[in-house]
């Protein structure tokens, strides 16, 4: 089985936006607009997107949440980001619904800058108890581009790192677009996002306050494959264990990597055990590439590229990996066979 | 010949530090100290530090630069941050001066957040004319965490980039610390930096304004080599050439990637023509690594550890990139042989 666990509902019908527009043009006043969508119109963006795209690839399930970069949580206060949360949260929802064994669910949670992130766990909690999501995506900059709450070990976290632990399930930890001219959304926050988060997991000692909880970095872990060794120098300097036996029980990276080389890195420098296949599809880089004439995201490519990982590693990057990290896919899955 | 292009003087005489810190107490009021260092400290501490690590790995000369940790433009104001890096470039040129075929000076900028980079024109034309430096760092976040001030390719910066055209004197785009608690300095904010950089250059076009213009990204280009794929398709939906020919005419990546696989990634996806030995040393990831029993910042090993490149290649790698990119660097070298 292969599971993709990055994937983004970004083709959602065009009222969504409108509606997240109008919402956002009456912060300050009352907004009780109704989003209405179809089911056909779920169905049709959904067959002729994702799921096509899935099964071209061959890809049998992905772990799917909102579009990312349009959680924005900047805008107005905690009851907008809990408002439109709510709204694409349900609306996630029902993609799974109509499409059971192709998707399943993972939450947006309502984060808002300078607000504790503990407010966020009940809209986790409905989602996981009530939607039968299965894990959430973690802005690490609630404020989108500026970096203005306090960093991922902080006691601050604390109160929505218990509920996950509670609830057995792990964040995908995303930014989401950024309003600083600075940083170009794809290109440069998310992997600095990334990037930072290890970098402040090797700082802390949060999983010795949090043995069980359970962190996926995407888009192949920003830079720090790459810079292993710089990590694990600065680990060395900073007196901490070794770093695999550090982090990589609690932390793993996706395979959000569009090229074979940087893909081959990933796997052979980080190791089967913590790598997840993913391809962050309809996302960050769309289209063909002119000089292989496939898709830039078509990651299952360059995985496939990747000589001498044996039958038993790569299964464990499709789908061992993933059904290990978030215990709630495994329930769900073994559910769908009995 | 062996040149590494990321030397910094991390190891000056405990008087500068302590010169600093009396500044920065008296921001707001006048301050006159004078900074007292003797040449044979000076020689002390590269003598046992800088010097030493240099010959024993094999490389001949180094471009030394104050300290980018330390650079702090974030303190005071202007004047604070004119003031020291005068004091910091005379304290490089008082190396260069006593080891003259070991080190050659990269200034620092008097960049202050919020005002003009054309402000620090004057200071690098002193360094450049006066005292013999070849190129100079670059600061794309004089807020040090915080990114208030425009990307690097709105006009704002142009008539700093004027000035470095005019005199043929590259920059190697470096942060400095990070006051920001979220991004640890070396291990995050320094990479982020480089990632930034590399990704704003992708939505300008800055380089048809100044085709002459170059850079050096260090630390192995932040993440950018790794996502070299992801690169090239967000530059291809933006309508943008290949980015090889759109960027790699003015953008250089350094060296200083502390492992083999990162480092083989480095020369294979970016080819020998844009990568520029380096080792940021003695810098960000000091000591042994217990794995390899050698230095982590040995980048020299990894290098010569990359199978299939050719001595033509390496030769680029170690010289021969940068007496093409640095100008002035190689007038010197030209005068010294002769």
């Amino acid at each position: 089985m292969i599971i993709d666990v990055h994937g983004h509902y970004t083709t959602a019908p065009r009222q969504l936006q409108a509606w997240r527009q109008a919402q956002i043009a009456a912060i300050g006043r009352s907004f009780n607009q109704t989003l209405t969508i179809s089911d056909d119109e779920i169905r049709e963006t959904i067959v002729s997107g994702q799921l096509k795209l899935q099964q071209e690839r061959g890809t049998d399930l992905a772990l799917f949440s909102p579009t990312a970069g349009g959680m924005a949580h900047h805008y107005g206060d905690e009851s907008t980001s809990l408002q439109w949360t709510r709204t694409v949260n349900d609306l996630i929802y029902r993609v799974c619904g109509l499409f059971p064994t192709d998707f399943i669910g993972v939450c947006q949670l309502p984060q808002s800058p300078g607000v504790s992130p503990g407010n966020c766990a009940g809209e986790l909690e409905r989602c996981v108890r009530e939607l039968g999501f299965v894990a959430c995506n973690l802005n690490p900059d609630p404020s989108d581009g500026y970096w203005t709450d306090p960093p991922l070990i902080d006691k601050w976290w604390y109160p929505l790192y218990e509920k996950m632990v509670e609830l057995q399930v792990p964040a995908m930890i995303h930014v989401s677009s950024s309003c600083n001219p600075n940083f170009h959304g794809t290109g440069a926050h998310y992997l600095n996002g990334d990037t930072t988060a290890f970098m402040q997991f090797i700082q802390g000692d949060l999983f010795k306050d949090f043995p069980t909880l359970k962190f996926v970095i995407p888009h192949g872990g920003g830079c720090v494959p790459y810079h292993w060794g710089r990590y694990r120098g600065i680990a060395h300097n900073m007196g901490r264990p070794p770093l695999r036996e550090y982090l990589l029980n609690n932390v793993s990276f996706d395979s959000c990597v569009y090229n074979t080389a940087g893909m081959e890195l990933l796997v052979r420098t980080i190791g089967a055990d913590n790598v997840l296949f993913a391809s962050e599809m309809i996302g960050a880089v769309r289209g063909v590439d002119p000089e292989s004439g496939f898709y830039f995201d078509d990651t299952k490519r360059y995985l496939d590229a990747v000589s001498g990982v044996s039958d038993a590693d790569r299964s464990k990057i499709f789908e061992g990996n993933a059904v290990r990290i978030y215990p709630l896919l495994a329930q769900k899955l073994a559910a769908q066979v009995a």
